[in-house]
């Protein structure tokens, strides 16, 4: 049994703790976290050891009846691989603590590419992983871009990517994030810094991507077309190469679901924890073939599409199993694919 | 065992149904829906028997591979019960349909308040649908007021109360509705119809209420004043009594829970089906005391609160157990009180 | 000085009623409007002549002190030309009335192309329409994209265009309109309706659009790319070219200028009537070359773009002045072109 | 001529330096601001003196095409009276400055009511600042509470007042501020700060006031209940009370008013620079009696409604006219009370 530390404990922390929990080759250590609130009753109800990220307020857990497992760095020195979850630019920081304790690390896409050797998708190139001590899990855009294009890339060779990334301006629990009532360029400049991101995953790939923030909080939209280099037998095509994809979901026509609202509906009623969606939700009205040109758009859960991809991370890692094992073992214990 | 039927498979009728079905004494006979959409498949998926309220469309459900258990008469004959979870409106022409098959049916808060004998509130009135054959769970705002006012009620006595009652614009699949980016007064005339919504459970309460729709989908805020009879004794007295109350769920200071965001994150972390809150949400740091004027705020989740109250009503109506015991019942087999 | 009559007064139709008024060679006759309501009451003190579009309401309008100048067949009788900007749909219903009196008619974009002869864009086909009894103003994205391609086309010539369209989901004063908090692909399939009605003006134009509807009210941002025919030589090309370009406004990196919210502010700060901005607004700092391949994103204030446009058909229609002249003398008399 | 310097160019200080333009006893002496953006380039285009508020960007006015006309320090010194206008907490650091210079300052309601020897509102307390060397207007909410307020007190008494504030998250161009989708006590304590706000003018008054945020941007909406000394002799009373007041609007049912967006629409037909609503907006149909109980709703444009306070704030530090005359005359400039 793999050990397993998050440090930093909120949006994807909890729930890479719950997805590792949910694993029969690995096992929640504690979860590393800086303030005594709700979500840190949260942790210590779900029976998960709590160390204090910051013991200047280790006091403020105990008032509120949580007992300490310790420090952050008895964390580290306790796991065999740490999640570091913490806000972006704060996993960099955190590095050298890993480094001190000799302890592989998986961080986040909130880094910079260069925090870790690899920047990871489990699709894409789990094995690049695997002699590594520090991976990056790219970002929830990222990820979602790297999921869709893997297959096509293989199958047809792509010629060029463009996305259109209309984001969500902040998380559901976010209110101090905008925009109340606009659409914000957000970068200006073109490409956006998500294509050279999934270039950190398809070095090759030409791709330019465009970003907008949206008044919204529920998913990220992305409007794709990629020029193929193979002409596809058909939208068919596409789409049966879709359908034959684990983490790659097709809405149908006939359900109804118009937007992130329905999506996340969808998921309640499966019964996925918090509603997540750990999937690419693609339209299927939506995949479009115009000679080498396919247009499609997906939805994306930015909470947890990533949430499958730390724990294939850490057996990438930790050489517990192969790529494809991996996947179709988190799948199984998740519940992917449904 | 009650054979409940659940006659209109939305918003509320879903949330009915899995909560009947944790109940030892009530199984869900079937529910019956009109469009074959992704709604339609999770019931499928959740094993309900699946009724067609609109025999014209029986074809699309055999499409979608949903075998029919019948038509919507089938259920309301098949039933000991009928929960009416139909759009506002729909209720009343419904009502022939149980009356035909002379089976008892729950209405809810779209409904006027002329389609049943009773309005009900589990809390504030129970033992007046005891002897009903029909009864209306009022609507999700009425039924926050209702549990908020009873202990007032019943321990200091209540002068006036007066709410403002800042409304979510809609649920969150419902992409349809506005607004955007406005507070719009509504209804303008004060006072709104929560107030005299109130007085259906409350025949003899003063109160005032105010109503306005804001851009937001996750739960409606009451800005609450209490104008008591007695001086209670200090604010702490009045924090004692909330907490005495098994659907008043105080949010304490420490958690930093500042909003619904946070509020269905807490919910989601502690595993509730569809982050539903079923109790009424009010910030302990907002209960104030000016003389014998009680201030506070609460967060109404407008898809859940009324779940417990429908499941309670059955139980009135059947005659299976009195308030309290159902309550309690409800409560145990829900997860409410954390 | 050519009589227009403005069937419709609620958006568009005030706006266009405002900039006829401002030209030296055209006069406002009269505005028809169904209801007696605030927007009624302006256009009398604008001392528009108002005409009953509804008779049956035309009390109504007495009762708030609003003399009518007649019926919307009065109207028509007595204009030597009819700007129609009633609700989508109900202008082709009104064609007929139009014909009966032999008067020339203008529709909007809410119409389908069949409604007239020709689909209208000052800057692309202004001459199209010189031989017409009837011309519709291409709608508000359609406007913006035909003034942004009709340049490039000319002057590199265009392979293919693909635009995602991040639509505002309502207007502001539309509080019945969403999404409050969803990004919903509208329409689902692609392309949407824009490319085609985009080939209305453009008919050999290789274009593909993709639609979605966001929780905003002020403006419509394109993400665009083109993949031009000839290399242009280097960014500043293009630059150059778009600021040649009377209505295409390029925002300056400096400016600060981050969204519509600030657009409208310097709009407001311009002096412009209702914070109108007539020209499609383009992020300097967004254009970008990759080989052929141009991007950019710009914002369409949709409830002013076509204003102009419409200015320009009335004299297309009815022979004042050529495209050149035409477009010169509004934008002189509206203050386009800062 | 009272020459008035605007130390803060942003959203209040562009409007108060319009409104002091239109004044015919005093003349703007010259604007100060920090960054070289689209705003400076709109005061030089509107010939205001510009003036640098942080020197060491002054290079940064001048590559744009500004000449500056100095520096803050010479701005003060230039000047016989100035408006604070700069953000939050700000204006009092300014404090020293102008009392180096023994200039009479007017500052916002952002600052500590500290930062002056009154709190100011036209309506209520204009002699107050006739020997004050320093004062405040009030905050946008403070205003329109005490517009409100005060011919209800002079003319019933008032027991006591309670409202709730439902408040924009931001104003249009603060693309950074949230929320998004949520409602959000603001403070959770009540009473919110506005009730102490309103006591700096009536200092007797009993007022309560609970606060909270919604993902608007246009106008904050007051809901209002007060408790009056004496029974008003029927509603209609109370509407011609507020039909008397000048800064108090009262909407019309017939209009179709439904909320900011309908408000600003008309503010822009009624060709109000900026779409601004200067007066308190309140809606017809929902003031109401029960009793001595008042209630009513309020729509309060943040932007707009401190703009003719800080005129006749001016008048009454310097001594120019009293306030019935000051606020007639500033009516009458501005096109208050159309
Ligand atoms: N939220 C998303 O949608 C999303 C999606 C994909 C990737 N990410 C990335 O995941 C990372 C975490 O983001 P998040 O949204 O979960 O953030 P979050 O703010 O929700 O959670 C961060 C957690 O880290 C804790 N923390 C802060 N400083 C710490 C420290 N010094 N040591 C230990 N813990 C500390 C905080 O208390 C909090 O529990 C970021 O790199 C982010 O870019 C986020
Ligand atoms: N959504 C809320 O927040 C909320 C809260 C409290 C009470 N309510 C009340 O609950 C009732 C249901 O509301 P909802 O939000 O669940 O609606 P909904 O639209 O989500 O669901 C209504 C369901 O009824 C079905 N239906 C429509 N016509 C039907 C018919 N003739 N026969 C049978 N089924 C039919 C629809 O297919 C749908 O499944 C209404 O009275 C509403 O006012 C809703
Ligand atoms: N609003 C926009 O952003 C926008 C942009 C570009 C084009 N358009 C198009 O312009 C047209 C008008 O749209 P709008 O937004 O101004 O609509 P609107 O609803 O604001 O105004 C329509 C006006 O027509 C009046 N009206 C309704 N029925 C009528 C009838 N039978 N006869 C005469 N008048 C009638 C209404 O009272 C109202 O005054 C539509 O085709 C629309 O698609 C709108
Ligand atoms: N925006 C509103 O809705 C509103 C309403 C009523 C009162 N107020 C109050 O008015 C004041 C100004 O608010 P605002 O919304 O206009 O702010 P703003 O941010 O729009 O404008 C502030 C201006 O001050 C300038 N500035 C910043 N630091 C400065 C300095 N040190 N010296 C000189 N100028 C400086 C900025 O460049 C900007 O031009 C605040 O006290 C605020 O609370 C604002």
């Amino acid at each position: 049994m793999i050990r397993v530390g998050i440090n930093g404990y909120g949006t994807i922390g909890k729930r890479v703790a719950d997805a590792v929990r949910a694993q029969p080759d690995m096992t929640v250590r504690g979860v590393a976290k800086r303030s005594p609130d709700y979500v840190a009753v949260g942790a210590a109800e779900a029976d998960y050891p709590v160390y204090a990220a910051d013991e200047d307020r280790a006091d403020g857990f105990r008032e509120i009846g949580i007992d300490l497992a310790g420090t952050a760095d008895d964390l580290v020195a306790e796991s065999d691989v740490i999640v570091d979850a913490t806000p972006s630019g704060v996993g960099a920081e955190n590095r050298p603590l890993y480094e001190r304790h000799d302890t592989p690390a998986i961080f986040q896409g909130g880094e910079d590419a260069t925090v870790a050797e690899v920047s990871f998708n489990a699709r894409a190139n789990f094995a690049e992983a695997e002699d590594a001590d520090y991976a990056r899990v790219v970002s929830c855009n990222t990820t979602g871009l790297s999921r869709f294009l893997a297959p096509l890339h293989e199958t047809y060779g792509i010629d060029k990517a463009r996305v259109t990334l209309v984001r969500r301006g902040g998380d559901p629990d976010q209110t101090g994030r905008g925009p109340i009532n606009d659409t914000v360029p957000d970068p200006v400049s073109i490409p956006s810094h998500h294509g050279p991101d999934v270039q950190t995953v398809f070095p090759e790939l030409d791709i330019d991507t465009i970003g907008l923030k949206v008044p919204t909080t529920m998913m990220h939209v992305h409007a794709v077309n990629v020029t193929l280099e193979d002409d596809p037998d058909g939208v068919d095509d596409v789409r049966d190469l879709f359908r034959a994809e684990d983490r790659l979901l097709t809405i149908p026509e006939y359900a109804g679901i118009d937007g992130a609202g329905t999506l996340k509906d969808f998921a309640m009623d499966a019964g996925r924890p918090r509603g997540d969606i750990w999937e690419n939700c693609i339209w299927g009205e939506s995949i479009t073939l115009q000679g080498r040109d396919l247009y499609c758009m997906q939805a994306i859960h930015q909470e947890a599409d990533v949430v499958p991809e730390n724990v294939d991370a850490i057996r990438a890692l930790t050489g517990l199993l192969d790529g494809p094992e991996s996947r179709s073992l988190t799948n199984e214990t998740l519940g992917i694919d449904l």
